[in-house]
């Protein structure tokens, strides 16, 4: 038999008495160790179950799965995920390969961000599509995400936004990184893009072109303001918006799969 | 410490090493006996603890949920949840008590149908809004989940649908019942109103008006066919149809929160 245990969002203790029991009585078990991120080290889980873990990381789940499953029609293996084990598409291709291989396999569910973050109040039932909120580089600074919280919000849903995570994986040299509340918040921030306009039409008059963040500490005198906050944006209407603004600003809008930006 | 803890979806081992211990060194134990249906039976867990525990049902939850919180200020108080403990809007409510009362608590998260339903290999990032199917009556037969479900549709997203699943609770007179697959297929099935034509325009025209349930196993004849699928009905529009169909038919459209029927 095949088993893809989950093991919760915290600590050892999180695993269930079921997958435990499992764990304990399997001929080898392994250790996802890349889409989820770990609370607790691969050391602490091995001495809670009394078993060694061998660590499974992205290249050996896709290139090596039949490594994995190796003798799971006539003994136990167990597969350890972080969380529930259907957060993530390459599991499933495990358990088809299994499948093809006339291998038995068994789901020992647990709870994942994606039920538990009911814990702060708001209703699972009211979630629209979940989004991921990726690190933004100098050249690609993908932002469906904001499109999909549009839509939500429009039909009054909340969204959970999963921050990117990188555990240690396929590249040995790049390091974990692990996005903030605050640098999703302030992503989000620098995705809306408004225009401050004050006094129009009269000689002092003050236009000012940038995200929503730079927006809130702007300054642009006397009275009497207007803003707008931008939909898709034209080219040429990019180029007079950058006549406006910070010349580090909306510089950075060469979005690559925008849909707000077109350049 | 007023715990809450979820006990996941299968059996009395599902729940976690960590509920485990907390349960087991807990003053109280309450069951949660209304929003989610166990499939074991009290006797089950109280066994696998070794402890006793007290049933609570939804007037308890919301008209003693005082008694259920005291002491646990002083010692530890557990509140048992089939699934996870955030499925239900009266977890928040007991929540807000304790906090108010000045008890701490805690959440011992686990599996619920709303993370593992990841097992069938949709992915859980592409779900909507969640919709719940009640048991329609004669006289009641809301369809807003229709809309929904449409809704996730247009945008690409698949829909979870909870099927209503009564435990015993409220009134004790009211056998639990669950909804199955098949049922809520039915009343899908049923909400589809077609109208199928055949011929038209010569002497052996035929209408035929009736749920897609209805119209899959009708016989209009010799060509050619054609098939109408309908939208917003109005009161004159609907009175038009029952011509063609069953009067056990559409005569049951009286929808009350209807948006698809207006009549």
């Amino acid at each position: 038999m095949f088993y893809l245990i989950g093991l919760g969002l915290g600590d050892v203790k999180d695993i269930t008495v079921k997958g435990l029991e499992v764990i304990r009585r399997c001929t080898r078990v392994y250790l996802e160790a890349y889409t989820s991120v770990l609370t607790v080290g691969k050391e602490a889980l091995e001495e809670f179950y009394g078993r060694e873990l061998l660590l499974a990381d992205r290249d050996m789940v896709e290139q090596a799965a039949d490594e994995i499953l190796k003798g799971a029609d006539v003994s136990d293996v167990a597969f350890l995920v972080v969380g529930d084990p259907f957060g993530a598409t390459t599991h499933s291709d495990l358990v088809l390969r299994a499948v093809n291989a006339g291998i038995q396999y068994r789901v020992i569910h647990n709870a994942s961000i994606l039920n538990a973050v009911g814990c702060c109040g708001l209703q699972l039932y009211n979630f629209g599509e979940t989004v991921s909120i990726v690190f933004w580089t100098d050249s690609w600074k993908p932002e469906s995400f904001y499109d999909k919280i549009k839509r939500n919000r429009e039909m009054g849903m909340h969204t959970l936004c999963l921050l990117c995570a990188t555990a240690q994986g396929r590249k040995i040299y790049e390091p974990p990184r692990f996005m903030t509340v605050a640098q999703a918040a302030e992503q989000l921030l620098e995705i809306t893009v408004c225009v401050g306009l004050a006094r129009v039409g009269n000689d002092n008059q003050a236009i000012r072109a940038g995200s929503l963040r730079e927006m809130a500490s702007s300054d642009l005198g006397g009275p009497l303001h207007s803003m707008l906050i931008t939909g898709h944006l034209h080219p040429l209407e990019v180029d007079m918006l950058k006549l406006f603004s910070d010349p580090e600003g909306l510089n950075s809008l060469k979005m690559t799969d925008s849909s707000t930006y077109t350049s």
